[in-house]
């Protein structure tokens, strides 16, 4: 296993019984936004689902652990996280269960449809001034290579009509999401806040869509990440943990 | 002053010092959310602003008590709110500071740009099954006269560029007025969400756009509506008091 790990690179051990992830602290690393979102997805047993902009693979990985889905795929445009997340797959023995491409999710066809569509995509908005000089970083927070609405054109395209789309993203852009999503078949139907702790206002959503699903959307329970304390909620454990 | 309460009619103390309103407990009767939505709306001195969907007049009365706004306008399709609404403006020796029109809101012209509008529009759909009996509430409720696009669209129309919109509605209509805001150029910049109390989730939104505004949307923090005893929220006792 010693030639699994490059230079500057190191093995995470994550959570979720006893999986682990390559990665390179030099450049993106997975957030807890991953992880919730692949809890808050919900896949039935032999479904078939892709994440969009998938990385190291964390949530295809996570999904392989919480779900029983007959199909997990993830695309990913940059070569490097691509290629890490292929010794991510061998690491986790996982190479049977999940498939990851790399591509640019723009050019994704060919692999039918989907039950499923999640992603955790970039989440600033590319503008011609400074991005961050570490280029896969750059890819991996703005939207230089895909924009917020190609995300969801591309998830609308390739869903089953009235299959889900689940989404993790920030607050701020609530109105471009819901705007994008119901002009592309996505209606959102259920949305959940996550703050940093009781005292704080939300600085993450989840979102889920039904395609062609009926205008209504629920508000869930808002999502706690830290006790006052600074320990973890239960919920966010029970996440790690199950 | 007699005669200026009919039968079946009561003046109920609304609180704002010693303001007053005349209603019929038989037809639809104002509720938290103007008042919340009163507050909410910042109208600045020698403002001009227009209330779509006044009812009885609670929310111009409230205005005129909480700015310094040179021209509050109100209308009303309903000729018996209408006017009950000019009742209640000189029950409250208002009726040089506020206009209230009798007419539908799709007709209104001539009345030039203005500063603010603010709406508190019905919150259901209007379908052709079962509606409220009582004519006068089911008009208040459902929009049947006038839709959420319309009132949206109204506002827009009526409102100067980089002009204010604040509304008050439901949650689960949160997509519907994200997307026919930014359809009407009327941009969601703040959306605060209102709880019955802390252990409870959103059941009011209020909602403020600006039009031709950068698209950002911020989170302000939750009002609550209720302490855990029951007692109404200090925030709330300012809000009536103030």
């Amino acid at each position: 296993m010693n030639n699994i790990i490059y230079e500057n690179e190191r093995i995470d051990e994550i959570g979720f019984k006893n999986l682990k992830l390559i990665q390179n602290p030099d450049e993106f690393c997975y957030g807890i936004d991953a992880v919730i979102l692949a809890d808050f997805a919900k896949v039935k047993s032999k479904g078939k689902v892709i994440d969009l902009g998938t990385g190291t693979g964390i949530i295809p990985i996570i999904l392989s652990h919480k779900t029983l889905a007959k199909e997990i795929w993830g695309i990913e445009i940059q070569k490097t996280s691509y290629e890490r997340a292929l010794r991510n797959l061998k690491l986790n023995n996982l190479e049977d269960r999940i498939k990851i491409i790399n591509k640019d999710v723009k050019e994704l066809s060919d692999l039918g449809k989907f039950d499923v569509v999640v992603t955790n995509p970039p989440y600033m908005k590319s503008y011609g001034g400074l991005k961050n000089k570490n280029i896969s970083k750059s890819i991996a927070r703005h939207e230089s290579t895909a924009s917020l609405n190609d995300f969801i054109k591309i998830a609308s395209n390739i869903l089953k009509d009235k299959g889900d789309f689940y989404m993790v993203h920030r607050p701020n852009r609530l109105v471009d999401i819901c705007y994008a999503c119901r002009q592309s078949n996505l209606e959102p139907k259920e949305l959940r806040l996550v703050s940093p702790n009781k005292n704080m206002g939300p600085n993450i959503i989840l979102i889920h869509c039904v395609k062609y699903g009926k205008a209504e959307l629920k508000f869930l329970d808002p999502l706690y990440v830290y006790e006052e304390n600074g320990n973890y909620t239960s919920e966010i454990i029970n996440i790690y943990e199950r």
